[in-house]
């Protein structure tokens, strides 16, 4: 039991879904919440903004100084997660987010500027921070170029290597063999983010855990960017009935899942048609807008520029 | 390709959202693209009734023959559907349905009044139509009376048993389970139909597909009782990519989903924090008011009162 460690990441994903703009007072509740229903870790921000800062200008897309210590103050350091792309920071931001209270901190690699990846992996491990790799639209990435990555970003401190379905075009075996390869290779834990396009978000999550992958990320009624997250209330309730997390609060994690939708009306779950198209052709977000047109024109041109996924 | 065949239940199980109030225009325009983005059948309706007529006073809970011919008439009889519980019908009524263009009948099974259930099997086939014998809450069952009894509306002259995870209770490998069980001792083809209380409606459709199960239920947004059905829109599309089946129109599905969005407010997809209870605890929704109080006080009675799923 209790081998799982869960990471709500409603604040920080279901930002996509409002500027990022929550209320302060409600991030406070949320986060208290979340902690008392069984989540490890609450995902309070981004740092300094989001891969595009000026898409998340909202409190939970810049993550100030003094609301991670607001959070903090109400959970504890020991729960404050937050995440950053290295190109929006520099070194002296980690260090004012540490002593701020924040002891999670997941690092989005980017294959590009990997050089950078690694020295903000080593930085964060320096600083204190418990830290994750954090892998995004892995099913476009060719497998031994993701083994070798993993591989380094483990070497480099990452505790956690963490695979996002960014695009929710993996099915559960292609789900299950990435983290298997990603588990064998890379001497850290595997965690895997996954986003619901398919209405796979679920059957991922249990084919990953079930492949070896020990953090899960989920988010309060799925919200997050595009088709959503998983849902944290189905897969924390999932793992108390199969018994693989102890700790779970039913009471507190309905109360959570009112207290979301009562306050954040973007919250509400989404079967959006478009995110369909790009999670069956994987495709991301940001390319979107190259499928336009009526829904026969979209599926034709989802179809021609779709890539194939690996796994 | 194509031995699967899909049922689109929106507008009867999607009754329960609104009354069962259906405008007749979008019924029409609604089953039209049904048909043609891929689906078999379209259930068009109860026939007199849900299990408690009164609960369902609007026009898909009631199936007028005027609404029956309706639909016939805009997508051909070989695609209307009706469903009905033996207790709220005679004979004559079936005559009737069949001569206003339904072809399938679906007759819930009463295991009480089973004697009944197996004469309106014998008389819907003798009428003409194809039949199917729906089992619902088979969480609750028995296996042994399970598979006593389905064998005997096969014999009966059902062409498919369904099972309906009517508490949204069942897990992967007890979907699995049931429906190899009741594939091996029938006869019959076996069909199942999911609801989404534990978000588990995909992977238990794709676990009952793997285990033999070959007609499935679904609806457009989800739109069903409680938490939902398994949504249309991602299985037709999960359906298409793993070369389930031929003929699934992409274009003309995300037509359907966004024609029901516009037209049903009610259709919009729900993490309802109750029916994660009743999942949990495999009640039916019949219950629900057995478990009153705050979320504490419904948890605990929800776990004293629950059953235990049988698989």
């Amino acid at each position: 039991m209790s081998t799982l460690t869960n990471i709500d990441v409603t604040l920080r994903d279901g930002g996509y879904r409002n500027g990022f703009e929550f209320d302060v007072d409600y991030t406070r509740r949320h986060a208290e919440l979340s902690v008392r229903s069984g989540f490890d870790w609450v995902e309070i921000s981004y740092l300094k903004g989001s891969f595009d800062p000026s898409l998340s200008p909202g409190l939970t897309g810049r993550g100030d100084l003094w609301y991670i210590s607001a959070i903090a103050d109400t959970i504890g350091p020991e729960h404050v997660c937050i995440i950053l792309h290295p190109k929006n920071v520099v070194p002296a931001d980690l260090v004012d987010a540490y002593d701020a209270g924040a002891r999670l901190a997941r690092i989005c690699v980017s294959s590009r500027d990997f050089d950078t990846t690694l020295e903000y992996i080593r930085e964060a491990r320096r600083i204190g921070f418990r830290v994750t790799a954090n892998f995004t639209r892995v099913s476009r990435y060719d497998p031994r170029e993701l083994a070798h990555l993993a591989h380094a970003t483990a070497q480099a401190g990452a505790e956690v290597v963490y695979l996002a379905d960014s695009n929710g075009s993996l099915t559960p075996r292609q789900s299950a063999r990435l983290v298997g390869l990603v588990d064998q290779v890379s001497g850290a834990e595997v965690g895997f983010h996954a986003h619901n396009n398919l209405g796979l978000a679920m059957s991922n999550a249990v084919a990953a855990t079930d492949a070896g992958a020990t953090w899960i990320d989920s988010s309060v009624q799925g919200m997050g960017k595009g088709a959503g997250n998983l849902v944290a209330e189905q897969w924390l309730t999932h793992c108390e009935r199969e018994q693989l997390l102890s700790g779970v609060s039913l009471p507190v994690l309905l109360d959570l899942s009112v207290s979301l939708r009562a306050n954040v009306k973007e919250s509400a779950p989404l079967v959006p048609e478009t995110d369909l198209l790009l999670g069956h052709f994987d495709l991301s977000i940001e390319e979107r807008h190259e499928i336009s047109g009526d829904h026969r024109a979209q599926v034709e041109a989802a179809r021609r520029i779709g890539k194939k996924v690996v796994a």
